[in-house]
């Protein structure tokens, strides 16, 4: 049985990134013939280029047939200045929520041979392995109405809904559970209920999930709250659960925390743990083609994919393990190079790995 | 001519870091002779035990009425399981709104004695000195419609609305550059002009402040790499603006990073620069009545009430320097103790000030 996979390599450095990518799961493929099939797809700029949208419908439909989606990342100057409706981001935003890809899985994981990498200092952050389940395809990101109007006294408001329903709260809940209960047992639920009613009843809806996993030690945060704790304390955490917009700005420091943002990788998935896998970082335009790029990201973001939509938790083991190993080697690229280790570029990282595979 | 200050100790740790607060304005108001008079009043959970409400009418004229407020801090678990329209909390964002008190200066600054307080690396932080100015009485706080509702499929959502319109984002941005121009003539201006419409006017606006205030440097950034940059590298940032939501979130981000959020002062004003001033922190309910809280951040916002509200700047600065002179001094509170210094309690540390004006 094949299973097919789209890869969308993207814009900036995506293409270089995925490249290596590609090359792991080649190995991989072979070694313990998965049966995976690959196939090519734009989005982002580069489908503004090609098609004049960042998603085209047949590449969403392309993606909505596939058993899984590996992006590289979408975005840079060149698409900036185009209205908003067709930048690049927005064909992100349409993949999410047209395949309905509503739990976003971002590790925030400290590897003990970048410790120094961090700007908290060493007994801040060390041993940090915190998991951010943010809802991906609600909140006030999809919310309507929306828009910008003109008032009475001839002025105009931006407005956005922000607004989650009972079930929309429950999947990504139930989610978040689960995955406390394969790991350390604590889920922070962060929320902002002292202020917002959507949130009041987030809150509500989590307790009332809870009992269903006794296991599970459920505790609310606001998310201002959480914002200084990841700052002061963040080894506090295990499993962190929150809406789509907080997860955005929570997700990111908590990356930012580990100092190698270059290193962390991210899964959207749906009901049934299809799903999008892609870097946390960003497109980097500025050193795009330069064979300088991180590609352990997207590397980790395949193994992610193995394990979550592929039901191959051992060939991900395998693929992390090359990863840890190819860093006690000492290789490191630009952005986690540190005094004492060997600077390698973008597919000599790549080829590392699957040497060490 | 006489300035009346009403004085909100609140819950909790309230009451006896106010105390130290008044001490030291009792002081510099006999020394410089600045005609201060003070009246107490009650808001949070103590004037829900006294009335029933978080903020009386009665208290909310004579806030009107005053020419600044001094606040403690509200809330404790005591009132955590009321109806969430009288929680104590209720009664700040009624003064924040009724007084409209939009402009939200929160400092966030690394006093040079308490380096080593902070989670961050001290190279990360040493010097730090940002000032965040957040909106305080607009955006998806005060947003209507919100409430929470039952849908057609009989399942409850929860919904909130983030507006903001033209005028309200002229005045927190002039604010926000004139304070810029007081400083290093440099603002960042937080959004999230890639997803939602409301940040979309934000940054349209902000862009057409801009020539009015030729020497400042403007330059935009979304929320989430906001919230990544701080953990990153703080100092790039002089002054960010931003609206109430982002701004409560990353300003508590922010003011964690030096590790002594004991030490920093809040300022809210009005379009007069009237305006309510209060300690960065909380409550701290588990630490009421022993004597140990930190009260520097509560004579702080005495010192920028004087500075902002009641055109005091030198009595400011003499303040400020007490408290510097304090620390030299070696004295800390239990939050901010160190090897080799010496703690005291609440009330010797606001002696100490007094001692050292
Ligand atoms: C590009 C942007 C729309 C996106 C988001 O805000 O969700 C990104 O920041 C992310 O976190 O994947
Ligand atoms: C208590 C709460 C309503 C308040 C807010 O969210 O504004 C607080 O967090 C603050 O920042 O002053």
């Amino acid at each position: 049985m094949t299973k097919k996979i789209l890869v969308l390599p993207g814009d900036g450095i995506g293409p270089e990134i995925v490249a290596q990518a590609r090359k792991v799961l080649d190995k991989v493929n072979l070694q313990f013939d998965l049966g995976l099939v690959f196939e090519d797809g734009l989005m982002g700029g580069c489908s503004i280029d090609a098609f004049g949208v960042p998603l085209s419908d047949e590449t969403l439909a392309r993606a909505a047939s596939s058993d899984a989606i590996l992006l590289g990342a979408v975005g840079g100057p060149k698409w900036d200045k185009l209205d908003r409706a067709i930048r690049p981001e927005k064909g992100l935003l349409k993949m999410r929520s047209s395949l309905q890809l509503f739990a976003n899985l971002r590790p925030a994981i400290l590897y003990p041979q970048l410790a120094d990498a961090s700007s908290l200092k060493p007994e801040i952050v060390a041993g940090l392995d915190i998991l951010i389940v943010r809802e991906l395809t609600g909140g006030i990101y999809f919310g309507e109405p929306r828009g910008i109007r003109t008032l009475d006294n001839g002025e105009r408001e931006g407005f956005n809904t922000y607004k989650y329903s009972e079930s929309e709260i429950e999947r990504i809940g139930r989610n978040a559970f689960e995955m406390a209960m394969k790991r350390n047992k604590r889920l922070c639920s962060v929320d902002k209920a002292n202020v917002l009613e959507a949130t009041v009843l987030w809150r509500e809806v989590m307790d009332r999930l809870a009992p269903e996993y006794p296991e599970v030690s459920l505790s609310h945060m606001y998310v201002d709250n959480a914002a200084m704790q990841l700052v002061k304390a963040p080894k506090q955490f295990d499993v962190m659960v929150t809406g789509n917009m907080f997860g955005d700005i929570l997700s990111d420091a908590a990356a930012m925390l580990t100092g190698s943002i270059g290193m962390l990788p991210s899964a959207s998935l749906d009901k049934n743990r299809r799903g999008m896998y892609e870097p946390c970082h960003g497109s980097a335009p500025d050193i795009a083609g330069l064979d300088v790029a991180n590609p352990l990201a997207t590397i980790l973001s395949a193994s992610m994919m193995l394990r979550y939509s592929l039901n191959h938790a051992a060939v991900a083991d395998a693929i992390e393990l090359a990863v840890s190993k190819v860093l006690d080697q000492g290789l490191r690229t630009a952005d986690i190079m540190s005094p004492g280790m060997r600077q390698v570029g973008t597919a000599e990282m790549g080829d590392a790995v699957v040497a060490a595979l």
